[in-house]
């Protein structure tokens, strides 16, 4: 077993729009304004807001960019809940919306319903890639990462995603945060078993 | 080490008053009216809820009976930033409220200030006395509880408490039982050192 330290970033509930979305929600031509570099080189969080409405209420959520192929609304479990959502949808990896939940979702220039695309954010740690080759880590492995602390935790089930766009960092959602009594920047511990790869000669 | 399954109760954010208070908030000679009985034997969840006011926001909160002799505010750390508490209560076992943030509460007939008894749960299992001996748990030990699932978790610094009066049950908050994806009666396993004790002969 091998061990090495994460920073924890916390994504609250956030949604990601396609252009084609943005456009209905916001105008024809619309583009996103950054407000605030995210620490994943080239991610954002916009300016803009939208209000995604549920069954029993509705929650106004901040739209990250840049736009991605799909539009994607990642919640809480507490979020679900609230917005009375049921049952509570699936836990997954960001980009993998088959047989997920649609929602409304209200812009200031319209209204979209979304066929699919609510999810529950799995937990996992962004990779780069020399880091990975480097740890013995591949992507899409399983590893634990423990949280020091008066709610200290070990997370099991935690995915690893690697691409050389990725900043070395372990995300949660808050109710993960809340639960292991940790903030934005803290420091875990990933445990794992490296992988031995085929030395390239 | 020791392992033994236990069911999980999930307590969601609420409010234990003391007979001074309740009468404050509800009229002089007031008394609950028990809606639902609560696991542990004795406890039920009240008809009555009452308001409680942040800084931010405010929150109904069931009334769980019967009184006590402090009134005690048990949020999720979800809860406390809703509300705009700041910094976030500290983690306590029930009844320690000694440097707590006190809080507004609102009922029908008053509104009060509490000084202190506002906190977040610290996770912990009832243990009833008999069985207690029978597993070599004594009070305030800390154990482990792991939940499995999608989002498989290991709880640390988990809280035995020994009573007669205890049910065996694990009890954690919304936010703990979100970011495990568990709910009431989901079981988990505690996972534990058994204490040997001096027999009595």
């Amino acid at each position: 077993m091998k061990e090495i330290k994460v920073p924890i970033g916390v994504s609250a509930r956030h949604v990601h729009l396609s252009q084609d979305d943005l456009e209905r929600l916001f105008g024809k031509g619309y583009e996103l304004h950054p407000h605030k570099p995210l620490s994943q080189p080239g991610q954002y969080a916009a300016e803009e807001e939208v209000e995604v409405i549920g069954p029993k209420r509705s929650l106004k959520l901040r739209v990250l960019g840049p736009t991605r192929k799909n539009t994607q609304v990642e919640l809480a479990i507490t979020d679900a809940i609230y917005l009375g959502i049921q049952p509570i949808p699936p836990i997954r990896d960001s980009g993998d919306v088959e047989e997920t939940p649609g929602i409304k979702i209200r812009g200031p220039l319209g209204e979209i319903e979304i066929p699919k695309g609510v999810i529950i954010a799995w937990r996992h740690i962004h990779t780069p890639k020399d880091m990975a080759e480097e740890l013995g880590l591949v992507d899409k492995q399983i590893v634990e990462v423990k949280a020091e602390g008066v709610r200290a935790v070990v997370f099991e089930n935690v995915l690893i995603r690697v691409s050389d766009k990725f900043a070395w960092e372990f995300h949660i959602d808050t109710d993960e945060a809340n639960a292991a009594f940790v903030k934005n920047g803290d420091i875990a511990t990933v445990v794992f078993e490296p992988v031995k790869l085929l030395q390239k000669t």
